[in-house]
């Protein structure tokens, strides 16, 4: 089911993909060597391009066809790469998209810096718009997101993390910037107040599902479906929807043998493993299971106003696939 | 003379600067404590407002006068105020503005993404100029500042930096910032593109001799002056124009012993002492005082073409003392 997902997707987007690869090679300009190093080593490990397809299918769906949605939609795979390299040096992750973090292979300063510049790229493009919403999303999208990731550094370790403050940080971190791609589409094809509430909404719980799933992932994939270890956030002390579910519904032995293993910020396989058994048992995982597919739901049902065409059918299928990939 | 054009200039700016200091702090509106105290360490520790300033006077030279250049002038201080939350993470320098750096204060992490949240501060309020043009200048300013101190930390300890490497530097890392807070005055204002340029070039040359002059002060003023010790630049193997004009024309002796405390990164103040002799008599001081008074004259010759008012003697006033000051 999830391959004949995937495969769907693939062949809708093959062709645009190829025309958005080179767009962001094209657009890079550094003037330095070294920029140009660190933003490649990123920018070009594989990423799946989500964020400029689902800019160029609402660009699309509301009726905006005549290229330059995919010069355009580069802004938001910039910013993503932007957030990622200022997260690594903040997260100190060793592993990213399967490569090493920048930050492991070249100073903190310099993947900062690229950082930046990487965001300066996603302005001029934007800028190029002649949109100032547009630019307005940006500003909101770089607000909210390191403001959700200091929120999240303070709250690391917070053993008693609600299930209403994780929605406050996956919202900052992963959903304003899907639905501001989603958002800008809509703004870039000038579509009226109501086409383009309804793609930001599809964006924002598109957003939520994906983060979930993703956090769903980090305790079920394998560390070759993942490109980095499992319960990679539990040992940097990040709660998250499975587990803050299960410790909320834990008996007390069960509760403190976690929190203990979550202070302890290490575990080994075995250790692991029954922590998944707990996750399972308590229902953590299909809990959060059943609140990603909720907000799929959600999402769709956003798309319900808008005449049936290819890119609706895309960004259907991109909603269902958000909750059953595999990485 | 120098206390007579401070004070003059004081004067002038007095009723606005309020103004500017109530729009900063009314419109960072920082959602996490966190953010508004890194952000309010930096932002409200004594900065001169030099670029709001700037701003704000070269929209009224060209005849903007609404009220709305405060809000808009405070674009390039929180601009300005991000860009030195970045830097000092990546200097490491552990004073700013006779203030320990953030970054001593609070983890890096933290620091930087408070730098972010700035410049989304900036962008959302440059958003809504609804002038594409002014987000094109603040996308070039945050392209070439991010490459500038890339550049300069890969010229770290170069003792062979030419002048001309030492131009490229300096423009980015502060003219460009200068230059856009002018060049947007203008197109707020909707000048003429001669005005615009005009104002373009004014910022340019007063920011290269503004620098100077603080690359000036590094040796010329006392550690009371400055809020940090003198030298600094020197200690972290940044080579500035005093030094590079010095070791262009310096003895086979005293060049290998000027490189030699480069080297070591370490000075005693007797060696401090005559390091300065050396710089005054080999003409390092006098050369750089020159250079930066060239520029002053070519940036009050870009105001030729206005006519006479307070806003175009306040900006001469301000050329004059970026040279003169002695902080």
């Amino acid at each position: 089911m999830t391959k004949g997902l995937k495969q769907r997707i693939i062949e809708k987007v093959s062709p645009d993909l190829e025309k958005v690869e080179i767009a962001l090679e094209h657009h890079l300009e550094p003037n330095l060597e070294l920029v140009k190093k660190i933003a490649s080593h990123l920018l070009f490990s594989g990423g799946k391009r989500l964020r400029p397809l689902l800019m160029i299918h609402s660009a699309r769906l509301c009726g905006y066809n005549n290229g330059f949605e995919i010069k355009f939609s580069i802004i938001f795979e910039y910013l993503h790469a932007a957030t990622l390299l200022h997260d690594d040096v903040v997260d100190e992750a060793d592993i990213r998209r399967g490569r090493k973090a920048a930050h492991t292979k070249w100073p903190a300063p310099e993947v900062v810096l690229t950082g930046d510049f990487l965001l300066a790229r996603a302005l001029d493009i934007a800028a190029k718009t002649r949109e100032p919403d547009i630019i307005s999303i940006i500003a909101k999208i770089t607000r909210d997101m390191s403001q959700g990731e200091i929120d999240q550094l303070a709250k690391k370790g917070k053993l008693d993390l609600s299930e209403e403050e994780y929605l406050e940080v996956i919202e900052r971190k992963t959903a304003v910037l899907i639905q501001g791609a989603c958002k800008s589409g809509a703004i870039l094809a000038k579509a009226g107040k109501e086409q383009e509430e309804a793609l930001s909404q599809y964006g924002f719980h598109l957003g939520i599902a994906f983060q979930m799933a993703d956090d769903l992932l980090d305790y079920t994939a394998t560390a070759g479906e993942l490109g980095k270890n499992p319960g990679a956030d539990m040992r940097e002390g990040k709660l998250t929807l499975p587990l803050i579910h299960t410790l909320a519904n834990a008996s007390p032995e069960d509760k403190e043998w976690i929190k203990g293993v979550i202070k302890a910020a290490y575990f080994n396989s075995n250790q692991f493993e029954k922590l998944k058994e707990k996750l399972y048992s308590y229902k953590g995982i299909e809990y959060t299971m059943d609140k990603a597919e909720y907000h799929v739901n959600k999402a769709k049902a956003c798309l319900d106003g808008f005449k049936d065409n290819q890119s609706k059918q895309l960004l259907c299928l991109i909603a269902d696939y958000s909750v059953e990939r595999k990485v």
